[in-house]
């Protein structure tokens, strides 16, 4: 529904929406996530450290998406209505998941909102990030025969990742403030569905080249129960929230050959395909044939 | 449970928490708000229009409390799961519902993230305004011998204006700008008990004049069936979104005796009582016997 309602929202107000990761004015990006129990995670299965952690860790990979610095947060959360202090303690978990990320990245909670409901466990973030000089990473800035360059190994995050990723925040800020990078999206829905969004906005298509895929163990692991390939895993698995960024193809050569993230951050970058102004979305297989580009993912009802 | 939680995140992180109805920070002030379904209304009761105003409105309010310029919004919703045309439709109507009060006040939406879950309906709502060069009104503000002005009549807000209520943005900016106020709060959950946390952030007690206390047409209508006094739905009843403002003695004289709201916004200011320096919270009743205030009205869980 969400881009229904963007298209019908932009042009009933003329308002620039939800075309990047966050909004930027003034400075500063802005950005919001909203997670809800039985979708975004099961209360009963997940220790709610974990919980805190991903609904702030969302949102900051957000702000990497546009090469900014993240800054604060304002966290709203609707508790199921019960025991009081059962809930404080659950408040208290959440928080605790999410204070490694905000020492880490050294960012303040702001203020907030708590209430209680006779539903489900909800948590709203806001992001507000800062601009850097460098300016924000935007999804429109990809040129045709840019490379397409990722931050890290893809698919099955549901076994543990989608949970315990670390927000590419410091490299993209190193990455922004050192390369030239054109374009930036982060990987929520997955490679595929993600890749498409950016190539969109920026009025381009692409080709994707299999064999240079980084697959994660965990996209092979699933495939064994899923009997789909781990390149299928990797293409179409969400919550990976790895960068997607679009580099043109000099500097795209100088960052794989030098892995300037690799010591300082211990993030390996792969080239895994170009942009291309054909505006097909395209994958070539380890059998050279060039086949169309599902782009699945997890979509938004 | 929020004011628990408050105590121990600003325990526990050094935080400076939620002292006021929004943050500031940088020339900004930010806020947030979640309304949730069977909590702040009741979906198949109220038309969406309603719902979408009332979580604008009440970030507006927290903003106009801080005597700060409202500029732009976040909004996070998250449907119940179901029929994705009735969801768009849906969204239309809350955004419709939202777009009087962005246009009167000049509010831009940043972004935004829908989601669906099987689950009620939820608005989080996070404000940003800007800070005028007089600064912002903090609840802790307050000096004794202050008097305590409101900004409508109060009480019985379930028959209407806890929807159709109208945020005092105009009057406060109005006010900071021309006239000394020394704090401010929005009464969102009675006046009573927001006067009380007012009182408390400056360290002060305050009395009240019962007689002088506006009762809104509403506020009597609800104690011909509830079996209370109009003053007691004046005192205690939520969702009103007056003001409640701390002002020097003097100054307080002239705007009562001036009325600069009056023709400017069609808002009348009350003096309604006075800060004082003994922490008691006192009301004197229209037979000149002075009681303890109970500081009781919807206490958030």
């Amino acid at each position: 529904m969400e881009l229904e309602l963007v298209k019908w929202l932009r042009s009933e107000s003329g308002m620039e929406l939800l075309g990047d990761d966050a909004a930027a004015v003034d400075g500063k990006v802005f950005t919001v996530d909203m997670l809800t129990e039985g979708v975004d995670f099961i209360l009963s299965e997940v220790e709610p450290e974990l919980i805190g952690r991903k609904s702030l860790a969302v949102n900051l990979s957000d702000i990497a998406a546009m090469g900014a610095k993240p800054e604060s947060v304002l966290v709203a959360i609707s508790f199921p209505c019960g025991d009081s202090a059962e809930n404080l303690s659950l408040a208290k978990k959440l928080y605790s998941g999410m204070k490694p990320l905000l020492e880490k990245y050294d960012v303040k909670i702001l203020g907030g909102d708590t209430n209680c409901w006779d539903n489900g466990l909800v948590i709203s973030i806001t992001a507000i990030g800062s601009i850097l000089p460098q300016g924000v990473l935007k999804r429109s800035g990809a040129k045709a025969g840019d490379s397409i360059l990722v931050t890290g190994e893809l698919g099955g995050s549901i076994l543990s990742r989608q949970f315990l990723f670390e927000p590419r925040v410091f490299e993209s800020i190193y990455l922004n403030q050192n390369h030239s990078i054109h374009a930036a999206i982060d990987i929520s829905d997955g490679l595929a569905i993600d890749l498409y969004r950016l190539a969109v906005e920026s009025n381009l298509g692409a080709i994707l080249y299999s064999d240079n895929i980084p697959i994660s163990k965990d996209a092979i692991i699933c495939s064994r129960n899923s009997g789909r390939k781990p390149i299928e895993h990797a293409l179409s698995d969400g919550e990976d929230f790895e960068l997607i960024l679009a580099v043109p193809p000099e500097e795209s050569t100088r960052l794989i050959e030098s892995q300037p993230l690799l010591n300082r951050f211990g993030t390996r970058l792969f080239s895994i395909g170009k942009f291309t102004d054909d505006k097909k979305m395209l994958i070539k297989n380890s059998d050279g044939i060039i086949k169309n580009l599902e782009c699945k993912g997890f979509v938004h009802k």
